[in-house]
């Protein structure tokens, strides 16, 4: 069942209070159906707020600021009092966590409202995924709180975490520690998966947040919190399907202009759509959807929790790198191997040691260092050797970044080299950004004590490189400039309001697959170029308009008999002059008398032969971000390799830049063997007019110009297809 | 700088003893030149033979038999008593760890052979990579040796582990815990990584074995001893270029047929290889050839550090799948569907659960479970809702694997869920591969406990589905069959003594690059359909011949003096009948008379119009391997998208098939947009018949058969092109 979104609320303002700080920052907690049951939610939502963790012990490491029980039994529960109502507690609450029953939950908001309550947390589940029933619930919830001026994560959620403030007002088994990822995620139990993770690798979170089934609080108004908040470095998102799709992509838009988001979308193949429908109960958005979404936003798409973690440590701790030359430090030969076949892998570039940075390698390194990138220190190198290959690389003009590789080996100290490349860091001249692996080590003191320093420490090799590769990304967006416009004046003009005629007439003849003619000038209107062609009666009529269009010209049969051209030799292809197109139209004469007499000619049509290299450029409806738009490899490997990008109409020119080259196939657009070469501006504004077409004409629902060829002259459309939404009378 | 192979050593016998026994079960240790420097690799190599590890302090850590201190200086190191040399032990000594300088060693060999030494591992630098004096020496050291029967492994080597014996006869500073990854790699420092690792995430090793500059002990031998070695259940490799390509693909074939390979090749990519020559000293082979090589060993290639290790312990602690339908069991929604993600980007299919299997598990699980494939049994599952959905999934026949996940919830017991697990697992009737992931416990007691009771316990879910895939993998592998020969009467019986004469005219005729008619004659002499075409004086021999050739048909100009024949018209498509050859001659006429007037035409080629889907098929010499056989897609997106496969020639059907299999574009094959459909046996038999050409015939240095085409009537070559080696006179 899908759940219609609650209406937006008015935009946050940029003042340093957010609307949902009272979720982060309460002064008080309450935990409505606190409960001595051991294996209740409500125990071990009071005991994480008071004692930080449901094995903790000391109130020191809980909330720090007033926890009360709220159980109507009262009685006292881990030596506190239970208060029989919120009126008891006889001081205002900030922050409520509610773990009872779905049904006593609407009166409860409006006691809430009477004592203070700003924030209520509502773990309960039992609300829309339980039918018709449980969603009346759930929308007179949310429409009290409405009411009350009270905001609402949940239900059915996990709850949310504070590392830095002492908050864990959620049931998962303990905190992670503090540090400055934030956490959203759509499914509570991976933020517990993750939750451990930090606690057994030793990364720290800014917040870790479980949204549930969304009756108020949805992802974009959270992500517009972290996106604000102070102690979070960079987000670290979950998603299987947004609620609002298009005002989430706004949201991931805000954000990542403001700090590096990664995001993990669950259900991006066929298998995982299917779980993820189980698991959510709602269908899981289009995976080139959510994956146009994310990179029209500049929000960066992992496919896996490790890719999701360190990625988000490297861009938590790490400034984004200036440019994809990477420089690797390595005292262990083989790893050093395996990250460049990674950063190769990753796209990244090893970076080229400059004469002066060889020569001050060589000053400080044993003569048998690698003497190239990656740089090898050679397996007895102790810190101070490290820390030397650091100063000398972190002052290199042609590096952008570090990855820095240690193998425990005999002579090796773990420790000392830790903090050597702490103090390397820690020099005020140290800008770009470093990424470690030191093998093995990952659980150990040693990975704390670097991620406290603000390096990340990651497991093997590999990982490491793909995340400098992410903080090489987030530069690349941050540097992302507007480009210049191209000069369109060899295009035709577009004629949006032509072109909504076009389409409005087909309907109203009742033709939503508009044929060939109509959809081709639907697309000139937009603006695009075709094959110019043109019927002709006879052969010296054909003969003269080949000379208007030019050579070379295929001369096509026009017949209503026939049904395949070809196979009556209706079709001369390669015709180079106009005595070749009078003896064309006279072969397929003769032709056609030889292989179906009696077939009617009416004439014969001529077209500019156009060859080159053949590229796809559509639109289609997703369910939910409305019409995206492709553009990728056209022909008969189309569906095969599959390699296309999308984006969410409408774009800028920078988005269809983007698309263009996240194109795999760039050396056929350069004009490998010997084609025309393409000319990316003009593309670019084809999307872009493209792009103008769909929004300007919302009834067309499915578009696609196929082949559109890269030719000498430029950018030609030969077929299109245009699908329009079945006529509403307009 | 290459150093030639040492000659073969006669092959091992198949009896419980191996050759190279005594470096994993000496009776007593020798180190020369153990020294009392801490720093010293002498100094590191005696502890860890003596307690185990540089940081030991236990005898009863280190190695159970004699350890011997040898150093001239003599003295007492580490409580022990210093022996000036061999003599005075006063015993024979089976196993020398050897770490003193070069000049010393050939010497040191002839001693030892007075004393029973049978084994020598030589840590020693400053051989074969110091120049010609260094490999002379290692030569002199590998011809004594040879002389008096003593094996040596390295020199420049990390040593050997083997864990099971408390054998740490190397300088990492730490041994892993004893397990069934045989581990070799050509770089120690990746193996001190992988005791990191294994120690931290509790995993075991059969033995880690480094070979140095391989003076002696190659590859090939040492996985022929890991192959043959009860404790180790799979192999891990590390490999950069091995010193005999084709011998140790030889030993991987034999390796991999008795039981699970897994190997990384580093220096895959541009960037990788410079690192590896750098590092290696020698070249590092073409990737492709080790990807072919690998594939058609039955060696799973890994890419990462990671996945070697996750992949290993695996295969080392489960049986093969037999098949490739996993179920998913998790307590946790998100981490589930990005599982199903995985299983699916790894190609495996989530089992369909079977009504039986639905119903079985209803009757366990609460209501809310997610009734499909992944088995989600909710987030408060204790251990016997884990026990009871593997008992019914174990034995459900339409499950051939299981991967298993937990996060620690508030109401998870993940001890009593390991113990659980490792019970099912126990269950006599439980046969099927499980992998687990304990998300973030994996540097915990957990990971140990699951571990030694065969149960592999991975960090995040993916890896964990990725190991299973390799697990089906092995499966598919053990269970591959041999296929049925194709019928080959419809293509031309090879003549590969023709083939080898009209190679040798080539030469002879100084004709290196052989011209297009002679390469289709040789590659119709190797059994290769072409399509037909001749040559005709006029129209009417040109309608004749076209006849005889069926249609369509293409009719080409004949001219010396033309250099592109379709700037004059003198190509004429898609011709279909006796008339239109003989008008086609007319208009090749007329036009070259109008765009190129003198120009001679002295006939007409006809050939058969073929059209379909391009294949390419080639041959290629490799540095290392010998001759490679390629297949793909051909066309103009070869370069581009890559999709092709590679196997060493010779081959046999299976690998024929694989190949073919190994092509991505399969829809297209079969005969996507209605074109002809590929018959997959007659395209390995082209294959094979391919591989007996370039076998026969070694002058032939490579071919290339593009396009060969998919037809109707079968598979027709087009283009050839063949490149014979310089003349040598024959």
């Amino acid at each position: 069942m899908i759940i219609e979104a609650i209406p937006a609320r008015p935009e946050p303002t940029m003042s340093d209070a957010h609307p949902l700080d009272p979720f982060f920052t309460p002064r008080s907690v309450a935990v409505i159906g606190a409960s001595s049951r051991t294996s209740s939610v409500g125990y071990a939502v009071f005991r994480n707020l008071l004692f930080g963790s449901i094995a903790g012990t000391r109130r020191e490491d809980g909330f720090p600021g007033p926890v009360h029980a709220v159980n109507p039994k009262g009685g006292e529960l881990l030596g506190q009092p239970v208060h029989r109502d919120l009126a008891s507690i006889g001081a205002p609450c900030d922050l409520i966590v509610v773990a009872i029953p779905p049904a006593f939950i609407p009166d409860l908001i409006d006691e809430s409202a009477r004592h203070g309550v700003r924030a209520a947390i509502l773990i309960t589940a039992g609300f829309s995924e339980m039918g018709a029933e449980g969603h009346a619930l759930q929308e007179e919830v949310a429409r009290r709180a409405r009411a009350q001026g009270i905001r609402l994560v949940g239900p059915n959620c996990l709850g949310i975490l504070r590392p830095a403030s002492g908050l864990n007002a959620s049931f998962a088994a303990a905190a992670p520690p503090a540090g400055g990822i934030g956490l959203l995620s759509q499914s509570g139990a991976l933020i517990t998966g993750i939750i451990s993770l930090a606690r057994q690798e030793q990364f720290g979170l800014s917040a870790a947040i479980s949204l549930g089934d969304k009756a108020d609080v949805a992802d974009q108004e959270m992500l517009d919190f972290l996106a604000a908040d102070d102690r979070t470095k960079a987000i670290a998102l979950y998603v299987e399907a947004a609620r609002s799709p298009r005002a989430f992509f706004e949201a991931l838009r805000a954000a990542a202009a403001k700090k590096p988001v990664v995001a993990i979308k669950g259900g991006a193949t066929a298998a995982g759509a299917r779980a993820a429908t189980s698991h959510t109960g709602s269908l899981a958005g289009s995976a080139s959807a959510y994956a146009a979404a994310f990179a029209q936003a500049g929000v960066i798409q992992a496919q896996t929790v490790e890719e999701l973690i360190s990625w988000s440590r490297a861009l938590a701790l790490q400034p984004p790198a200036a440019g994809d030359r990477i420089a690797i430090i390595t005292n262990a030969g083989g790893p050093g191997v395996l990250a460049a076949d990674a950063a190769f892998r990753a796209g990244l570039r090893l970076a080229e040691l400059s004469p002066a940075t060889h020569a001050a390698l060589d000053a400080v390194l044993p003569s048998v260092w690698s003497r190239q990138n990656p740089v090898d220190i050679i397996g007895d190198a102790g810190p101070e050797r490290y820390a030397a290959a650091l100063d000398i690389l972190g002052a290199a003009p042609e590096v952008d970044g570090v990855v820095l590789i240690m193998t425990v080996q005999a002579m090796t100290d773990p420790g000392a080299t830790a903090e050597a490349i702490a103090r390397a860091h820690a020099n005020p001249a140290w800008t770009m950004p470093i990424v470690c692996s030191f093998i093995g080590l990952i659980g150990t003191d040693l990975g704390r004590y670097l991620d406290e320093r603000g390096v990340p420490e990651l497991d093997t090799p590999e990982p490491a490189v793909r995340a400098m590769a992410a903080l090489v990304a987030r530069g690349r967006f941050e540097r992302r400039t507007r480009t210049a416009p191209w000069d369109a004046s060899a295009l035709p003009a577009p004629d949006l309001e032509r072109a909504a005629r076009l389409v409005a007439e087909a309907q109203r003849a009742g033709q939503r697959n508009l044929d060939l003619a109509r959809a081709r000038d639907v697309l000139a209107a937009a603006g695009l170029r075709y094959n110019e062609s043109g019927t002709a009666e006879d052969g010296d009529e054909a003969a003269a308009l080949a000379e208007r269009l030019g050579y070379p010209v295929v001369v096509k049969l026009i017949s209503p008999d026939v049904l395949h051209k070809s196979d009556v030799g209706g079709v001369v292809l390669g015709v180079i002059d106009s005595d070749g197109v009078r003896e064309a139209c006279d072969r397929i004469r003769a032709s056609v008398a030889r292989h179906q007499p009696g077939a009617v000619i009416t004439g014969f049509t001529v077209e500019q032969q156009v060859s080159g290299t053949e590229i796809i450029v559509g639109t289609s409806r997703d369910g939910d971000f409305g019409t995206l738009l492709m553009v990728g490899m056209g022909g008969v490997f189309v569906e095969v390799y599959k390699d296309v990008t999308f984006r969410l109409a409408p774009i800028v020119r920078e988005d269809a830049q983007a698309m263009i080259e996240g194109i795999v196939a760039q050396p056929l657009l350069d004009g490998a063997r010997g084609r025309p070469r393409l000319d990316r501006g003009e593309l670019a504004e084809v999307l872009m007019r493209i792009s103008d077409l769909v929004t300007a004409v919302p009834s067309i629902e499915e578009l696609d110009v196929n082949p559109l060829v890269i030719t000498e002259r430029g950018l030609v459309a030969i077929d299109a297809r245009v699908i329009a939404t079945a006529a509403s009378g307009q």
